[in-house]
């Protein structure tokens, strides 16, 4: 295995709304500090699990100032700073080098479909020359089935080639383990991250840097205890173990799920609000994802 | 055929950029005047034709104020607002209700993929009570293609009943005839625009509004006179040669397609900018492009 300085198990924060359907900072301050108590090496903070896309700019400015006001290690950090729009982009990625982030994890722009990997080499090399920081590193979002706009391994070599010193790594989301293997083989120190924590076993073992996982967010104990237990023998059976839980969540639309775990867990029904166009579990979609996850070892420590 | 307050040849304009890749106010104002002296009715300003969504909040905020300054009226102006996050849209809506456009051209938030009617509804609904504003005219933005989030019939119906003055109209940019037809069946005075001119002629018989097309930026003089002619028993054939235009200019990427044109008619190289990730056609795409469109009877006054 490989050591990855940004590796092992990163949260895809979820981000507690309020009833008037703002986020609550002082909430997400309270969640971060408990995943990292709960053994997460990091937090990907305003990614999808976080409806981050579902936030302004000046909302997700504000929430990036009150996590880092609140305490939170800027490197335990990778906020999510990929927008449609490069100014935006280069706005949230600044404010999240000025809070000591490790890294970001950028969405290509994702608008326009069927865009050429010319276009997206220029949209990422203008961001990253109007940031002009070398402290800047960047996670490419590899999330074709959300962004409809995959990041091609030709287009990964060709940033590295030109900014090997902020080309840091990739979340991969697609669910293809092929594809993040292939990634680990092809480009030896980029941190690739699976998506989900069903594949942290094997991109571990393929010199990968980890997952950054939605499920996480409740699953992080036992992603945690896997990551721990990475060299021992007795591991493969502890990833079937979390593989069945994050299968049993993913039964259902994974946001407003992990919200109900969340709900339930704090005994906090302030958990239960999203933001359109994101809706709640109905209660028999609900009472489906409990029975299942049941049916697992599931547990969590008491939830903040 | 109906008529409609807000109807006729809509011109999905083109936004002008520099060659720092910031929007170009000026000559974008000067660009509507041109196309509403060639007869367009109106402009649908900052849509996906105007590269709206590479553009910042602030951009776009800024864009809209610069257009009203320059004397373009109000009620030529029905300005793309819909973004993935709420206070964004709301923001964008209420600038264009300050500079007194005739309605909005509202994108769902097209980030999170797969939403329910439930989830838009709601997104729609929070849009509407933020504004409260009884001079809101929507128009949806129908582009399952780019947006990947559809506008079904059963929420266009939810909406009109719960909001029957704001809810407006749409643009259907799916380039399926049929929808826009029993749209104009199901919803009577609802204005359906279509998304191009080829649908021109079909959608105004069948009760429509008209189109709103990105193509028209080029092709508006016959647009405009097809929509002159329209209970005139020569227009089919208009129709038919304006068809022929939008399918030669189609054949390339719409956006560096029409460009290409504008700096081709205007002498004006700088017509040629994108902002990325969309790319300029290269020379041999061009030249395809030229050749494609002097197969047809192609005509265009010099271009501002």
């Amino acid at each position: 295995m490989t050591e990855h300085k940004t590796g092992g198990v990163w949260v895809a924060a979820l981000t507690p709304i309020k009833s008037d359907l703002s986020p609550d900072a002082a909430k997400l301050a309270k969640h971060c500090r408990w995943l990292l108590d709960q053994g997460a090496n990091g937090l990907a903070i305003l990614g999808t699990t976080g409806e981050a896309n579902s936030f302004s700019v000046a909302e997700k400015l504000e929430l990036m100032d009150a996590i880092a006001a609140a305490g939170v290690p800027g490197e335990a950090l990778l906020p999510g700073t990929g927008t449609c729009a490069i100014p935006d982009t280069v706005a949230l990625t600044k404010k999240a080098l000025e809070i000591g982030s490790a890294g970001v994890v950028m969405l290509p722009p994702f608008y326009y479909k069927g865009m050429t990997d010319d276009g997206l080499y220029a949209g990422y090399s203008e961001v990253i020359q109007r940031i002009g920081d070398a402290r800047l590193k960047i996670y490419f979002y590899h999330f074709p089935q959300m962004s409809a706009t995959p990041i091609s391994h030709d287009l990964i070599d060709r940033l590295l080639r030109e900014y090997p010193d902020t080309i840091a790594g990739i979340k991969d989301s697609s669910g293809n383990l092929d594809n993040m293997l292939e990634m680990c083989r092809r480009f030896p120190g980029f941190g690739v991250f699976a998506g989900s924590e069903q594949f942290l076993l094997p991109v571990l073992r393929a010199g990968g840097a980890g997952c950054i996982s939605a499920t996480a967010n409740v699953t992080v104990g036992l992603c945690a205890e896997v990551f721990a237990q990475r060299a021992s023998s007795d591991v493969d059976a502890l990833q079937e173990e979390l593989s069945a839980q994050r299968l049993a969540i993913q039964s259902q639309p994974l946001i407003p799920a992990l919200k109900a775990i969340m709900a339930d867990r704090s005994g906090d029904r302030g958990w239960l609000n999203v933001r359109p166009p994101i809706v709640p579990l109905d209660s028999a979609d609900a009472a489906t994802l409990f029975a299942k996850l049941g049916e697992t070892r599931f547990e969590m420590a008491a939830a903040a």
